[in-house]
């Protein structure tokens, strides 16, 4: 566990047609901001997630290429490879009001998108290859 | 995109038969709350909530007569129209532990909430007809 | 309603194995968190959690014995008899991508699990029975 002061806050939107997660990796770039949490809002023209398995240790994805609300995305942001990098879950509805989720991956494109991020300043906040789950995991 | 200092912080329940769109937006506009983000959790005693139709440009509703957890509820607060307006999406799940979500709308009866409401301070944040969405975005 | 002020801001990762709700309350409790807010993105191994049943006052519990990505879990500490307690809901997700959700309940195993913790200075806020809805609210 790390203990974090607050930084820079941001409200803002991203452009219709971008990848969902491609422009919040922009905006976390040229904004050089390498740890903090976001959430963020809006609507879909489709999604793409990941379900990790466990077992197998590795991701298998799911597309919807339909309309959909952002119900909710948010998460974390810290450095991977020395990079600034969004670790972010996402859940969606459809016309019917069903719901689908998991970790958002590229080829998600924005219709509508509000996010919140406050940026935290502290020890810096590194990935790295953890041997128990074979994911990218804080080293603290 | 803009930057903004942190304001007030508060925490507080909503109380039980009442709507919860109409509640949150009267505690925001009680306390001149122009710019923020809010979480929520709880239960409501029945929901209502829209989908965008993004051809059409209208919102489809659905509605459940039902009692649910409020299992996820968030946005933000921004000006429309001059007043203090809250953007929510909703999701909620049934005895099955199934979970429906979207746009918060009026008609949402509360059972319990409890939101967290962040103030955010900096340049005013209005939105305004998007051409491009049908929307009323945030012109920044 | 109650006004607050920021405390400290921790970013943190749970352990693999360890049960999420007892786990989040031990960081809690560890580091003397009264009040505050949370949210926390991840995987696990198997979840279980609760349904209100509004009329009959009691929780109803669901258990999937599944790999699941956590794609939403937030709440909000305060003080239970005394005592610092973490109200939380979850939504997780399957392979398929379908979530499922409800109020985060012990029994629910940690695969990966990475938290964001804001705690809150301000006016005690304590639960106590609430004679409306049968359940511990904060009195305000």
């Amino acid at each position: 566990m790390g203990e974090y002061t607050k930084g820079r806050t941001f409200l803002g939107r991203l452009p219709k047609g971008g990848d969902l997660l491609q422009e919040l990796t922009k905006v976390v770039r040229e904004n050089n901001i390498e740890t903090g949490v976001f959430m963020l809002i809006g609507a879909v023209e489709k999604a793409k997630f990941g379900y990790y398995l466990q077992d197998e240790r590795e991701f298998f994805f799911k597309e919807i290429d339909e309309h959909l609300e952002i119900v909710s995305c948010k998460g974390n942001i810290s450095l991977l490879n020395g990079e600034p990098f969004v670790h972010a879950h996402i859940i969606v509805s459809d016309e019917n009001g069903n719901t689908y989720g998991g970790h958002l991956s590229e080829e998600t494109t924005i219709f509508a998108a509000e996010y919140f991020i406050q940026e935290l300043i502290g020890e810096k906040l590194e990935r790295t290859f953890d041997k128990k789950t074979g994911l990218s995991l804080w080293s603290m």
